[in-house]
């Protein structure tokens, strides 16, 4: 079962093209990956977790005023990163937006550099209770 | 020769884990799109694309005070869309930072919709002029 | 009484000091005003009014995972342009953020320019019923 | 003899209502205020000031593909901040497009809190070259 998280879109997060700048949609998909850390107890683990890749396919626009739901599911839990997959719903349509993945590294701050760890047993577990993409 | 952009990296661009935020890899990327088509003469071209598909891979990260170079070069040019690579390197560091593509359809507005069209044969020139990547 | 609006603060607010990027207090303010208007029932009168001046006071900083409270309240209803007052409470912290205020026009589109109009009556009476700074 | 920095402007800089959302003039200033001490030999005393205060008044509008020079001069240099006025010009329209000031600390940051502290010598200097408004 995935994640969700709601979301309203504002003025604040478009262009002049009318729609939700396109690097925005990166923005929302994160927001939902600190709501879920938040949801299981974890508001901290997610400093530790640098991008390795983002993949996204537009399909649809988002506008000012719409609410949205982004959507969270696991790809796969690697020893040392997490892939999850994601669909931005515009919810003021009814249509999908947006759906892709990211992945993201498990990495320590030691002495002000990063380094590669093995992701916390927490992480592991709170995107198993997530589990796959419906 | 693929087209090459150079920006200055400033606070704004940053977040709270001390380097820039990994949604403004694409604005950096949209920005060289951007100078690209005014550099061909096409400033006004740029409005009518919108993006089908956004991939980045992200390989070191750039902090504020860095200097960056954002390369662009053809992967393909179809008859409704183009898609471009893209690499940005760390002129600071000497390290590239982020690679990936850019889909972008060619559209036409009518009466406040979008409507696929065949791309414009001065887009099509413009990316040919820059070719493949090296 | 104050309109009063809430929000999460995430990574994307911050900047690489650790704390809210100062420019992006004024979008927390903007979506309290845009979440102020849809709660009147008048989602659409926002587009038509361009910001004349925005002043701020920042008091104390906002981190990533904090909660805030935007409160706005009438400062003055001119004939075309509305001042609002806006506090900005950490309630992770329980101190005032920030304050000040943002004066808007009401202007209508003709032919793609704007024009400065009288504020239509159900701005005027939306504010009233926010009233004064408490 | 005010600092002058140039800058294009983007279509990530802008909104739905077709010009540079508002909140992002703010970060046209603070790019200012970065190059300024940059140019000056100081590119880490921006790092030790936090933001006090911002006035800002619009004037006119500015759109995607304009540029724009944005200047600075010296408001006050108190012991422990300096305030410093600013003029957004489009060069594009030839119009002034917005003017205001911004007020920012002198601090010092230590086990992770900020305090504030004197002016660093060089960045009174700095100002003092840069002198007051024209």
């Amino acid at each position: 079962m995935p994640f969700i998280a709601k979301y309203m879109v504002y003025l604040s997060d478009t262009d002049a093209a009318g729609i939700v700048h396109f690097a925005n949609y990166l923005r929302f998909v994160e927001r939902a990956e600190e709501d879920f850390y938040r949801s299981m107890g974890l508001p901290k683990i997610y400093e530790f977790m640098p991008r390795i890749e983002a993949f996204i396919r537009y399909e649809s626009p988002i506008r000012r005023g719409d609410s949205i739901s982004v959507e969270l599911s696991l790809e796969e839990a690697r020893t040392r990163a997490v892939r999850y997959g994601f669909n931005i719903f515009n919810d003021s349509t009814g249509i999908r937006a947006a759906y892709g993945h990211v992945a993201a590294a498990c990495v320590e701050m030691s002495e002000g550099t990063m380094r590669a760890i093995k992701c916390p047993r927490e992480v592991i577990e709170a995107w198993t209770k997530v589990g796959g993409p419906t």
